[in-house]
Parts: C-alpha cells; structure tokens; sequence
C-alpha cells in the first residue's frame, strides 16, 4: 500500500480511543466533504473518509496561506487534505485537524441530488446509489456488515461448516406463484437445465443434507419470494440465515437460537457504538434498551396450547384484539404474538409445539399426533424474529407427510437422508434484512438493504 | 445446550493438541460409523461425528458384555458411544477409545449408495446430497468453509464493508444470452418489476458506488452466467468475491490482491492442516508446496507489452505454443499466461497494462491512450486466477466509451458516480469456486461446489 493510503479517519479513531493519538500529528487524508461553511475568517469541513461512521472537523483560518483556496472546497467533494491533529479535551468532537493545506481531487456537479438538507427515505430509496452517503444509510451498512460478520464468527467459534446452497433449484418448495422462473432467452422453461428451474426461497433442505455429514451446518445466503405483496416488510430479494444441527432436538434448537441471537445483538452493540447512539437519538428512541433486555432476558418457552389459552382469558378479561377469534389450531396473528411477548412474558419467549396443519411438512410430529416440534421466538416490539423445528427423521412418517400434501415428486433425496444413518436433528431461519430492522429500528425493509427488489421496482 | 451434544470429535481433538486430553477419560458421543471390521474376537469401527476431518478409532473385544450388540452395527449408521478415551502414542492416531456401549441412533439401508469403496467423482457427483460423507468431499467442503471465513476475516480486520450487492438486476452487463431471465409465471419479461430481469453477472458496479461512500467494501456472493459451456471450469451458479477501493490505483490495487491471497492461503494451511495433507497425499501431490511458494513470493509486476515481446522471443527460440499468432492486441490464451508465470518469471505475476481493445469499458485508460491501468494475476499451475483494473474516474472518457459499445442506457447512475465526488478507485474479481480448486488441487467446479448447477443439470 502506498504511504497515503496508509491512514484513515478509523485509523485516527482507533489510536484515539487507544490513548495513543498525539497532538500536533502531521496527517494526509483523502475523503469527502459532508459539510463546508466559513465565515470569512474562519473555516469549518465536516470530512468523513467512508472508514469511520463519525466525520472529523477540519478547521482553518485567515492566518493559512491557502485560505481562499481551501475556502471554494465545494460540499460533496472528494478531497487530499493535509494537516495537524489538535485535541479538543473541551470540544464535543474528541480531536479535530487544522488545515495546511486541500486538494480537490473530484468536483462535486450542482445538480448533486443528495443535498445539504433533511431529505425523505423515500427521496433516499430513489437515488439508492447515493444515500450510502447520507448518515441514516451510513449507519445502517455499517450495522449491516458488522451484523453478518458477526453470524459468521458465532458460528465459526462453534466449529460450524458454512455452507453455499443453490440459489438456482428444481424444487419449488413452497407452490406455484411464489418463486421467480429462471429462464435463458425467454424460450421454454426447461430450455437450458432440462428441467423447470426456480429462484430458491430457503437453502434449508440442502443444509439437512449437509448436516447430516458435517454435524453442525449454516446457510447465510439470499433468498427469494415472488409474492406481489407490497409491504414495509416484504422484498423480493433478501439474505436468509440457516443453520442445520444434527443430534439435537428442540431444546438444543432453542438454545442455539437464543445464544446465537444474543451473541449478534451483543456484537453488534459492542462494535457500532455511535451508529446505535446513531439510531437510538433519531430513528427509534429506545432501541438499545429493547436490545439491552434481549440479550439480559432468559427466554421463556411455552407451549403454543397454553398461550392460546391465556389470549383467550385476556380476551375475556376485556383486551381488544383486532382479530378475537382465537382457538386451538389457529395460526396467530402478530397482535396476538405481541401481546404474548409484550404483555403475558415482558420478553423474549419461545411458542413450542403448534397444530400440525399450521406448520410445515418437515417439522416432528409430536407423540400426541397433533402438533409439530416447531418454535417461533417471538420478541417485544417485533413479534416473530425466528422460525425453527425439529424435523421429521422417521421415514415412514414424512413420506406420508409429503405424499398427503402431494410433495413426493423430485424430493426422494431428501427423504432418503431419514434411510441413510439418518438422526434427530433440527434447524431454524432468520430473515436477515428483518433482524436488522429490529436491531436499527428502521421501518422499512427497502431502507435496511443496498438495493432493494420488490415488485415493480428494479431501479440500478 | 444439553450435556451430550455439548462434546464432539472437534473438542477432543483440540484438547488432544493442546496436550490437555487425559487417557481414561469417559465420553459419550454421537456420530456416523464409516468402516466397521470385526474378526470375532475385536472389532473396529471409524468413527465421524462431523465435527472434525479425521475419523475416531473405536475398539472393543470379547470382554465387552455388549461385544454381539455393539458387533451388529453396521457401515453408515448413525450411532451414540460410550467409551473411555486410551491416549496411544505408539500407534499412528493419537488416541482412541474402547467402548462401553454402542447404540444404533438410524439404521443404514442396504442399497446405501455411497458404498465402503472408491468410487468415481462421477458417480459421487450424481449423489451430491450424499456425497458429503465421503473423505474427499469431506475435505473440501472444510476447506471451502474456512476460505470463505478466511474472506471475510481478511477484510473485516482491515475496515472492509461487506456489501450484498444485488441477485436480481435490470443490467444485463454482459450483453445478450449469457445471462438468466428471472420472470414470473412465464408471462411476460416485464411482468413483475415492470423491467426486464436478469441474475447478476457481477457485483461491481454496484459495489462502486458503495466504495464511493464507504471507501474499502467488498462483496461475497453468487453470480451467474448461463453459456452454454460444459468445461470442466464452468459453472452457471457461482460465488465471486469482488472487492472496491477509493482513492486507490492499479498498484494499491495489486498490493490488495497480493495480501489478500497470501492470507487466504496461509489460513487455509494453518486451518485446514489435515484437509490439505489428504489433498496433497491423494489429490495433488506437490499441492501444498504450490500453495507455499504462492506465499513466499514476491509477485512480479510485468507488462502485457513486455510479455508479448518475452512470449514471441521464446517462440521464435523454438518453443511451441499451440497458438503461435502472438501479437501485441490478442488475448493471452491460458497457455501463454501459464509459460509466463511457470518459464519465465517462475513464480505469480501481475500482467498489467493490456490493450484497451481486450478489457471492458470500465477500466482506466492510460496517458498511451492504447492501454487500460487492467492487471491479472498469473499463477503456476493455474494460469489468471484474480482480474482487477483501475476503474475510469474521468466522466466524460467514460461517457464515451459507454456511448462507443452500446452501453449507456440504464446506467447513468453509474456514470453520475464520476460527478459526484469521484475519485480514484480501483478493484478486482475473483471466482471462489476457481479458488478452491486451486487451492485443493480439485480438477472439476462441480466438484468443489456443495450442488452445482451446470447447463443440462439440476438435480438435487
């Protein structure tokens, strides 16, 4: 690396919270300006590098030769500056550099659409190729990227084997309508792979595959669904986590989910301090604490029939659901599941053990031949976060399954891994794009992701 | 998590090596059993819980009141031991264990095809889901596993954002027929974005705006290519890592490349130590070495002009090359790059500054206004194993060029990131699944890909 390239603003910091940034440090830096005014005497560059989320003040005044030169720098700019660190014990901002001289090394065009102002998400969401630049989005990539290292090095640190699952599969595992067509030159669906080919909606059946051989197993890849739902909380593409673990049930399922959950939250607080302020002071006031509790709660497990129970007394005792009609085998609502969470458990718990209709064909039957070994973790503010179950080891039992529900055609080799040394094991799936509106308190999934898919919208 | 999937094969191993596994201690483990002999008087099982490469010893005699119970067990079943663990130095494995008890956990049928011989990769490959369980596939699943943590390593110690570029594009980067069509129902190409849609071909464009705001990014994720090319190297899913810098030019760039190859390398080595003695013993021998050599050298920076001239003078010294027409503006054929790297510099070599001709729109042209600032490392044995460039800063050059090739529709966002504060910015790509064959001397992409999706197959 050439000398220049050498430091960063991250660099700066670092050495900074180290104890260890000595004032009057000469400093080359290259990066842009996110905010320019001058007084005519004195100047003031908010400069931000991209390595760092916090911008460092840049200072100058009419004693610097290259005053008026420094003074035309225009926002948006990329710049070489060079200049003296100067601790500011007193000031908000810990350091600042004072300026010797700048460079402009890209100009910024008048017509920049992303301006100096307060702007929408919306406006944001439309010029996606720059609104990394903006704080919010700053902030939010910045959480995005500690967020999936931290899965990987939960999982590494537990000697799991990551595992690439295809994207391009034959298996329209959840019906007609909801998978997108792969298709080459438009010309006849089995054209190129002799075979319908569909865009995969989960990689978890191939992970069972590989648990079956590694132990301990996880997909972290994307995912997609074709739904013509125009939500807040539903895109077309997104980043699927799916971890597979052979010889365990479903308390060890439970406890792999509230560790694993724990572990990210914890990473992710530990390692963007100011993007979690960030989020904290403008976006969601009190989405540390919420996180906070997560991590300090011991989650709670309850059987799906007794929480249908107690909505029912609440119910009964005068709370007003929007959708009262409760009863065993039906599938919850997220009122329903926020009042569990947020009003029955205060915290994070576990729904075990649901009416088989209501699930999918993969889970345990249970021994009482009416529910399914599967658990929704549902958390305050959220409702469900994770999906997860035992699976179904018994042969003959999920043949059955897959030839009631007509879903015996082409998936003979994963019924065989139930013939082949099979075993108990169990697995869960966690919507990336969804935990990170949790952690960052954004409201929509188009604003948590680089550039989002959703129907009728491809833009870049 | 419960008591018993609390040890695994992995952990007695690390204690083993850290010289803390103490002789007598008890276990009880889960696992697969991969050969099993008895002579009626002691028996012998392989023992693999997945956890780790290397299989366990289990031994027990006559003595054993469970000898005819624990004799039954049969190749492939899924089993749970007790046993107490005999450190035996003097044997070729470090420990063992004598049993206790055996318990069969799942049955393995006798028309188990993955059978207790050697079989084909060809074969193997038509059984992908099993196929996992077999030594060679063991290995280099553990290998792409650490690779791909080794990445992410590797960027994140150094401020990397890791970006999740998109899947699903409306840029059909690549021109006509080499890509996916993703459509709906098989109506209309428009018929759910409202834009025709195609899987990526790469991540970089994308990526370059991030880099334009984050300084350092990278992305790790499939791309998609759908010629029709039945090679050996050619596959239509595949995981690319492409990595963008700001304020960074061609030599920045290679110093990246070179350290990033190092490290992934020397991860693989200190990680994977028993993979890659298998793959050196069984697969490649000399592959380790290969490896080794990668990390001990310099790499040689050389122009295309230079390796032009190098080339036509050894061919006029009488070396035959199956492709005599060497020229200054042709595309190196592999056998050329491979003379370069393996005869005359002996060792890996940037070959940078090629004719603009030859290399895509995106790169910086240089002052020659005959060559783009491209470089591709050439390794031994291999051939070009990473392309990268300097990417053209200059707007109004790179509007040009757009408008010259028919490329500037649908992506003047792209364009508009040389307006709005460009700089300087350079990256590069590189195949994982290409990677892993190098890396564990593997001859076939599908045979370092968990499912691989090639033209005419998709099974699984």
């Amino acid at each position: 690396m050439s000398q220049k390239r050498d430091l960063t603003a991250r660099k700066l910091f670092f050495k900074y919270y180290d104890g260890a940034l000595e004032n009057n440090l000469n400093v080359t830096l290259e990066g842009w300006i996110k905010s320019h005014r001058n007084n005519g005497s004195v100047g003031f560059i908010e400069f931000n590098d991209g390595s760092y989320f916090k911008n460092i003040q840049l200072v100058y005044d009419k004693e610097n030769a290259n005053f008026a030169k420094i003074s035309k720098a225009k926002y948006g700019s990329s710049i070489e500056i060079n200049g003296v660190v100067r601790l500011t014990p007193e000031m908000k901002q810990p350091f600042e550099i004072q300026l010797t001289d700048l460079r402009v090394l890209g100009d910024c065009a008048e017509d920049y659409p992303l301006q100096k102002k307060r702007h929408t998400f919306e406006f944001l969401r439309d010029i996606a190729y720059l609104r990394p630049r903006a704080n919010t989005f700053n902030a939010v990539y910045r959480v995005r990227n500690a967020c999936a290292y931290a899965i990987h090095k939960f999982f590494q640190e537990r000697g799991f084997i990551y595992v690439h699952t295809p994207e391009i599969t034959s298996n329209d595992a959840e019906g007609a309508g909801q998978v997108f067509h792969v298709v080459n030159d438009f010309k006849h669906p089995n054209d190129f792979f002799n075979s319908s080919a569909c865009l995969t909606v989960s990689g978890q059946l191939h992970a069972e595959a590989f648990a079956l051989a590694f132990r301990d197993v996880y997909t972290f890849g994307p995912t997609f669904r074709a739904e013509n739902s125009n939500t807040n909380r539903h895109a077309s593409e997104f980043w699927m986590i799916e971890p597979e673990i052979a010889f365990a049930d479903l308390d060890d399922n439970m406890d792999l989910i509230e560790s694993f959950l724990k572990y990210v939250i914890k990473y992710v607080l530990d390692n963007c301090k100011d993007e979690m302020e960030f989020f904290n002071n403008f976006i969601d006031k009190g989405v540390i604490e919420k996180l906070n509790n997560v991590i300090n709660s011991e989650f709670v497990r309850m059987d799906y029939t007794k929480a249908v129970e107690l909505l029912k007394k609440a119910a009964e005792a005068g709370h007003k659901f929007e959708n009262p009609d409760i009863y065993w085998g039906t599938d919850l609502m997220s009122e329903h599941e926020r009042y569990i969470t947020e009003e029955i458990v205060k915290g994070p718990v576990f729904l075990i053990n649901y009416p088989k209709e209501i699930k999918a064909f993969y889970m345990k039957l249970n021994p009482d031949n009416k529910t399914v070994a599967a658990c929704d973790l549902l958390v305050p503010k959220e409702g469900e976060i994770v999906g997860g179950s035992q699976r179904e080891e018994d042969y003959d039992k999920l043949f059955a399954k897959m030839k009631e529900i007509g879903n015996d055609k082409g998936l003979e080799w994963y019924l065989n891994l139930r013939k082949y040394g099979g075993c108990i094991h169990s697995g869960f799936g966690l919507g990336f794009d969804r935990l990170l509106m949790y952690i960052t308190g954004m409201q929509n999934i188009r604003d948590v992701q680089p550039f989002p898919r959703c129907p009728g919208s491809l833009k870049y």
